[in-house]
């Protein structure tokens, strides 16, 4: 199975992008992490993506704040399908983030989740492997009945609670 | 090849949407287009997501407007991965489009693209079927490799005409 | 009397939605309450949304954060009143739902009211099933007038506040 | 059948207000409409508010722009359904008056649709008088199948002329 | 001299709202301070604008958050100066409360202030009591200078601590 | 009586502040306009305000778009009370001026009225000058009357309109 | 003395860009216009500001709207000054590429201008390489002496019509 | 060398502008730093911008929050680049000191920066005054070479963290 590439502009950015390695884990997918900024080692954010299909990786995620460029830059060096995680900053809420990854120009996309949504991006990239491999979209069928088993224990939860203070 | 579904909201989105079209063709990816909505036909639109893999999709692609529930929707129904298009409408300029599309919980990810942008979802649709796909991975490369031609050329036009000019 | 449905999306929303819990026991008015999700359990929700009419519920009050689809996707199987209370989560202080709650397309509306106004959406279910309750209507009236006391005793407290110190 | 009322602050904002009447019609629902401005004529919005329930009416919906204060206004007065339509304006696009409209105060609740969603205002009116009234309830029914049959038919478009076209 | 009317929705915003009362107690202006709702007690809010020039007022300053209609509604009732004061509540960072406060319609104008801006309503309500007033004038004229007194003050310690610094 | 002075930053604003000449006219108050920038002409600004009170003027106005420094470059250099007109200009729907103007440091206020909202600021000027000036006062109470009765008049049209039409 | 390059991210983007040329040709200041893309041709890009020193360029200025990568990408490619020029497009009213271009990381600054503010990033050039250069900053002075004439000038005008029309 | 001016608003301003301190003093590049508001005291700012290039500053670094009006005045009165720094306050996130900042009319430019950017001012000062000194700019190529592997540092010790976990 493809690989997925997991880059993240700082190592202060671990804290929300590790979110993404137990998703990925738990679905037996195989991932690197690195740290390369879109401004600080432009070269070699560059290099990683031009040689990412080559290297074995089916899907890149890149999660980035502020001038969110690094998922964009990524895209601009690969066709490998790029999920974009924009990461709330000291400001904005992460609105910045958000506009910088979603916004792409037409013929290089960026495939935006939620902001700060790193889990997600596991998921996604998830799905994006599952296309073409049957066993994978089993596991994450599953995954989605535990979910759903999930939710519903918690309303089960509720009931009890409501019927003990009611 | 496996097809991409993409599914409007309304068909006054047929004008935003329609040019992921020209995109899917030219890469010899076929499609499928329906009009379904998440609030006026959910069961339609439900079904459609949860037969889409055993029906030979491999990605869908959702447009909508305003509360723009049915990308959300059908991701909820399958784990086929699910690139949403949030729609400029007459008022907020595709702000309120773009967070519901985006801000998915845990577990049901989309992957959402610039406001109005169903031709970079065509483009990430197909980066999706190249992972697996070594002869649609060289055309899209191919095609890249024309839209770097392309701008160069326009930098040419614009230095003749400065020139000229000056 | 009908039953008021309160649908969570999670139960992190709990703290939240149960501040319309005494407001609706105050009135005498009775309620059901349940962790759905639009997205995790999309079946059950639609289920209890069709069903809620037949089963003694007079409107229905949805809480979601983020792409905050889960009032929309109830309002689309009932035709009962559906509140919308759309709940700040850690980013975008509830813009987010607040737009996906209340941008709903002509045909299938949602009742809005406030960012994180769960008790505001029960006050809203209790003078919609007082519309025809002459009891219910007179008992709304008599905590309009307690509303009015209360702010006025405040009023009295700063005036006797303000003497004290000036 | 109790009637609604719809108030505008503007006899400007009959263009987007008038679009509630052919709902309410075609439901058989009587409803009065009139200029009152909360802030240019607060004595007769309060008076109307006032003796709203003892006039026969059941809901009120009320369309203001910018600091569209007239829904809180009336809403302070009866303790009948007030809906509120944010209306767009010159500028902002709405913001201003969808803020205002949806963060009211505990206690008063307002129920807001999207901005400028002046039927939708109708259809959420429609629905609140169903609560206890079977047949109209039915006739709401119908008028929910009505609109998938539409969406359904407008796929059925597309369909044919995709295939005309490919 | 006429005195300052401050009014504020609820006691709960005195926090911010006495910020006021210093700064008119050291300019020697009488003023009152009224906890009056535009929504909770519409009819007392209202009064107190209407008797308001007869009772000695100059200027009303009307602190409110979320959907602000007091400074409105207050407004709609005299023609005295209402100075708004838009207040930041749990959500929204205060976006909602200014949009509510400034945005009115043509004739009943309110003066908005900053954010929170209760100590600047003071300055505005006594630089409009000092309009006719030179005592009052030169008082204000006094403070001015004081500012920047205090602010050179400021910036020749800062060169200190970069002195002893460097 | 003082005079109003309205300044505004380039003559391009002066179909959007030329609203408050009819106003101010209407009232029998006298003005003067002017065209100075806080970036092109910071000297002549700052010179009309210092001399403002002196020179006879009892209110300022001031109308600027963008980064909308004019109304508190104003205010810096006189504690006549500054009315802050937003002026929208061709990007941002006039948010960047409306912030620009309203949001004041402590101490030196301006008094913000809407988005283009120059009819409002020679309203609210009328008002200031009225303080004191109980001919005036009376002439504003006459003006609202009149406002009064149009709404009524408009809400009359409005009922014989919809008595034809049904 | 040292060259301006003008960069931006399309041809369509020339309408907007160009307006910094005039400003340039004024003060006598020589410069290059490019079209390369921070997507489409990065490679290009990374090599004009690699360069850009060695080829005698002083300044850059990049436009490009949306994710407006492209200022961000240059900057990090050389330690030339470079400006930023935000671009409004279809949706958003440029707040997008406000924030992709202002919200840079520490290391890398980029200096912004106004949405669709080219004329302002030539005079910033200007500035920029007049710091060491007293002939360029004698023409700069000469050129605010006309702003303000030129703003005096329309104050006549408008003082002429007033008395005209008074 | 040419120094650099750092102005700032209020004392408490500091704590955020005072991080330029370190940078420029690590380039050897000489700065003086004050506080002047434009709304307090007016005269020393302007007399500060006015006489800056002949007391020997090349570039003016301006930091202030809310109505950011400084950066602006102080462009106003000197032909020096000016550099914007808007501030975080307590409300707003920053947005209303960023518009102010960088929303300025034709002419009269200033170059911002981050909210809360005051590195990337000190930086960006530094890039400017590089443009004719080599050795500055050699410094500058240092310091980015170190950013490069201070950022490839991080990565090395992620890797070593992933495989002593996996």
């Amino acid at each position: 199975m493809k690989k997925v590439g997991i880059i993240m502009g700082s190592d202060s950015d671990l804290n929300v992008m590790s979110k993404a390695f137990p998703v990925l884990e738990s679905l037996g997918i195989g991932f690197e992490a690195h740290v390369y900024s879109a401004h600080r080692t432009p070269v070699q954010a560059a290099a990683f993506a031009s040689d990412a299909r080559e290297n074995g990786f089916g899907v890149i995620i890149a999660g980035a704040g502020m001038s969110a460029a690094l998922a964009g830059v990524l895209a601009a060096h690969t066709t490998l399908p790029v999920i974009g995680v924009p990461l709330k900053s000291a400001v904005l809420e992460g609105t910045d983030a958000l506009l910088s990854t979603v916004m792409m120009p037409p013929g290089i996309p960026v495939a935006s989740v939620a902001i700060d949504g790193a889990k997600n991006a596991a998921w996604l990239a998830a799905q994006i492997l599952a296309v073409d491999d049957a066993q994978l979209a089993e596991k994450l069928a599953e995954e989605r009945r535990a979910m759903t088993e999930n939710v519903l224990a918690k309303d089960e939860a509720l009931q009890k609670k409501l019927q003990e203070n009611g």
